[in-house]
């Protein structure tokens, strides 16, 4: 006797790769590399992001923003005169705590595509529903930043263990923290033993360097993560 | 002609709300008073209560402890003595990024109502969603640490809204910032001029007998604000 298999998925979840598959296609279809940067609040996405967009040559970026309300990042990331768009998430209830495809798919028609190659979406500040929504990105990354503590990536795992690359901020504190980066290091590998790491400090510049040459190689990686 | 007014709600946030206000009669029975306490990822709630905890006299606490994975943060209470109950919230899909009244009610059973005068209820460290759903407080505080910046209570103003006391911890950290400690608090009364704000640092100790006074004050505190 056969039986078929029937695979039962949410069907949030299943929709939202539907729709993820469509931005990839199109993003793809111009040649545009996508990051999805998620982290938790205040971790220093949009810091690290100025940091690395100042300088960035060879590579044309846009941004694409996601908060629950207001457009503060964005206006801070249209200041170096890079091309950005705002989504807010406050229409559902309360406010949505992640971008899905649909959110990002919304965005599209106002984006450049022609115009950039690399295409970073900055998601809401927040650890745990970002991470179950793929958007169409090519590679996905986090900062997680050294005041937050050792132990994120063991309460946080489905986080941690969805990024190919975490990077750790603001490592100027370090001498003013009782803080433990091989600590910190060791329960990222226990979680994703395949994600890259990263130390960097957007307030002092430290490693940021090496944060822009991931950024301008996505291209080149991402064709073999996907 | 009369016209019937329906009030058109959300369902689930209609079923959280019934479910709170069964935990929050259970709580009133027993006599025991109730904070929801949350914040962004490492803001430092843990570390906050695990301070307060210490010298708290006259009060018998009682914690329950949110986490989507772990119990990192229970095994620190319970080493105070303190009884401590974990709910972890990763049986939804990636895991649930808030706690809601029914994760809170299914714990009821294993709360010694009747040993505690005060239960601390450290929610899901998430700055969106916890914000949403009661889950049978009588006040509920957040925690918002120096290191995040000064924009949260703008980018996030659901939270900041939602609370009667702001914590805002890490200030031993302030000479290593460009932190602007009043901005920050124009920023929490611009979308909550009602809120009480506190400087701690669970560090070095400054601050904390008077969150301390806070949390012991709570009963008398909570009858005004119910």
């Amino acid at each position: 006797m056969h039986r078929t298999k029937i695979r039962v998925a949410e069907d949030a979840l299943d929709a939202n790769e539907t729709i993820a598959r469509a931005n990839r296609d199109d993003f793809d279809r111009s040649g545009v590399r996508v990051v999805n940067l998620m982290s938790a609040p205040g971790a220093g996405k949009t810091s690290v992001l100025e940091a690395a967009l100042r300088g960035l040559e060879g590579v044309r970026p846009g941004v694409l923003e996601g908060d629950v309300a207001g457009s503060l990042d964005a206006d801070r990331i249209a200041s170096l005169h890079v091309p950005v768009t705002q989504i807010n998430t406050d229409q559902g209830f309360g406010g949505e705590c992640h971008l899905d495809a649909n959110m990002v798919r919304s965005a599209i028609p106002s984006l450049d595509l022609d115009g950039i190659d690399l295409l970073v979406i900055e998601n809401v500040g927040n650890l745990v529903c970002p991470a179950e929504f793929r958007v169409g990105e090519d590679v996905r990354a986090m900062i997680t930043s050294v005041t937050e503590g050792e132990d994120k990536p063991l309460k946080y795992p489905l986080m941690f263990r969805a990024c190919e690359m975490v990077v750790i901020n603001k490592i100027d504190l370090l001498p003013h923290l009782d803080f433990d980066v091989d600590r910190l290091v060791a329960n990222i590998d226990t979680v994703n033993p395949r994600a890259e790491t990263m130390l960097v400090s957007a307030r002092t510049g430290e490693g940021v360097d090496a944060f822009r040459d991931w950024l301008a190689g996505v291209p080149a990686r991402a064709e073999t993560v996907a």
